[in-house]
């Protein structure tokens, strides 16, 4: 016999405008293999923001957005011995992978080509897969974190400034970690100071690497290196600036998703550095063409997406040249024990995004903000505290 | 009072139809620090060719070209130590760099912005370099390396086979090493099976790798196979095998230097699989623009090389998708320490090029079947017992 299926509120957007406003569905049953998290926080990643405005065509209507998730778990499935009632655990961007393949197995279920989102998705049963913007979250234990220090009692991790790293905080600190980028003696760069890029100075900091931030955006050098504690600014519309850098950095983790050639970044590189773009342009990407060194730059085609709406979240096509032994390198968020991994090393080194906290009901206006880049440097839901006066 | 120099006798093309004929120059004057060796073998690189045709706009007509030679050294300058007359050596792509950049201080001369290539070049004091094709080379001693078991008496390394090491040898060992592609347990792609890609089957082998030869050419499985000892070969144009080797390769080292498309062989990489294209396109770069996964794929523009036409000779423009963590990779020869590395290595190891030798006077023969790729797999002048004959 059936259990009738408990209710919870989310606020979902039901069409193109993107508005967010209160929804009620029906909770994914619980497996035996399942977390019930109830979400304390959400951050709001630009993925959500595209999504909800279905500027990549997968919108499935109503769309309950949220893929960085803390919380506290309520009840666990029968075969579930990892997490207990009263754990805090993080969730991010995967909600399901097959579990079978090489790259499952290997601990980059990220790279599965079975991954389902945790938002705006269905499992392959079928049901419907909703986002952190809501009271619970049913999730298979594999894709649950553990936040450290955080067991059913007081945390010392301030849980609201955690929830970011559950998608830029590990996009931007698995290439890191991978690549070498994380030894002193590195010089990294880091392009676009946004919700990613922040995170990357932090991690960068606490790697114990030299950081330099790269932006076009000349206020942003007292945040970087004020504020975020970044070693140097370079203002990348400033080519006597840029010029004097060039040669100098081991790898950039390059944030940015505006649409941009990446030759100027190439050039900042050492011999055998590497360039990361995790930016995700939700735009057909526009490829400046260039030639190996200098010369004229004959502006590429727009280029449609055909590859699919969802893994277009992901792509950046590219054209670059890749002489002195230069690299350039695909990351796409990271693996369970990799973020895992992330999430202990931050806890342990106080590493946090710096937050806006909002309330549910103010998601519309934080949407608005962050299409316009206006946020310092994440917004961040407080769920628990808000979704029964915003219903 | 200045001595008279010394003529000696190479081959050149005198204008861009290509043609080779004796030619009669003054060596340049032996300095404190060089080595002047009497060439015995020089191999053809497809590359010369291109020189030799003006094909990169970039041609210094008399060019005599050559940058793959083995030889014996007749004479040293006052400052040099490491070499001794009679002493067997090698001489590459590098004729002299800046030695003060930090490319040149760590190794990496192969990056210099001041390489001067060992032909069709001139020195910073305006000296003209002439290449291998020649009786004689002056050659500063950093950029020549040892022969071992050659040291003025029996070598047990045929010198003959050893001469494509000096500029193709090195091309393929060199990203092989530093990307880890040199481990048992790996699996290797070659793409193309010429005068690199052969190499690269032999190198992968001596260093335990699997092997897989990847080719348009079905004709060339028996010849990988068999002949080289690939332990696979995958015919490119067969779009089951292809895709029933997708995501099997660690890293593929591309040799083809005919215009391409990079997305199949990407196809071919495991997760954090790394592509490296060590060929050298001759001609402007077609750029195939494909979606991320699949779906049409556009045909981009041509677009012509502005970036000097001796820097062509090593670009290779690019378009891919780095999902999956997937990266592409730049390299160029090597640097001296890692060519010393691999001449020292394939001496040990057997690895010795598949070489067609053949006397000066056939020169022009070998290059009209060169530029039809009919060679397996490099042409190699036996210049010191052909010269006098050929004069």
């Amino acid at each position: 016999m059936e259990q009738q299926p408990k209710m919870v509120t989310g606020w979902a957007a039901r069409d193109a405008n993107g508005l967010l406003s209160p929804f009620s569905y029906p909770l994914r049953a619980k497996g035996d293999e399942d977390v019930v998290v109830k979400i304390l926080f959400c951050g709001i990643c630009h993925s959500d923001l595209s999504t909800i405005k279905n500027e990549w065509g997968n919108a499935k209507y109503p769309v309950v957005p949220g893929h960085e998730i803390v919380g506290v778990v309520a009840e666990v499935g029968s075969s579930v011995a990892r997490f207990a009632a009263g754990d805090t655990v993080g969730v991010g961007y995967i909600a399901s992978t097959c579990r079978a393949c090489a790259n499952c197995r290997d601990g980059f279920e990220n790279y599965c080509a079975g991954l389902v989102p945790s938002f705006n998705a269905a499992l392959p049963d079928g049901a419907t897969v909703h986002g952190g913007f809501s009271e619970l979250a049913v999730v298979n234990q594999r894709y649950v974190v553990r936040i450290p220090g955080g067991g059913g009692g007081a945390s010392p991790a301030p849980l609201d400034r955690l929830a970011p790293l559950l998608c830029a905080g590990v996009t931007v600190y698995c290439p890191m970690r991978r690549l070498g980028l994380d030894r002193p003696g590195v010089h990294l760069g880091v392009a676009g100071l946004g919700g990613l890029g922040h995170l990357a100075v932090k991690f960068g900091k606490a790697f114990g690497v030299k950081v330099t931030v790269i932006s076009t955006s000349p206020w942003k050098e007292a945040e970087a290196v004020e504020r975020l504690g970044a070693d140097a600014f370079l203002l990348s519309t400033n080519a006597e600036q840029m010029k004097a850098a060039a040669g100098t950095m081991d790898g950039i983790i390059d944030t940015v998703s505006a649409v941009h050639d990446l030759t100027p970044l190439i050039t900042l590189l050492r011999t055998h550095g590497q360039l990361v773009p995790v930016g995700s342009p939700g735009k057909p990407v526009q490829l400046a063409l260039y030639p190996l060194q200098s010369g004229p730059s004959p502006v590429g085609p727009r280029i449609d997406w055909a590859g699919g709406p969802i893994r277009a979240r992901w792509a950046v096509l590219m054209v670059c040249d890749v002489a002195d032994g230069k690299s350039v390198a695909g990351s796409m968020i990271g693996g369970m024990r990799d973020t895992q991994e992330m999430v202990d090393f931050a806890v342990e080194h106080g590493v946090a995004a710096e937050v806006e906290v909002i309330g549910m009901e103010d998601v519309n206006g934080a949407m608005e903000r962050l299409q316009k880049g206006d946020v310092r440097y994440r917004f961040v839901i407080d769920v628990a505290n808000t979704m029964a006066r915003a219903r």
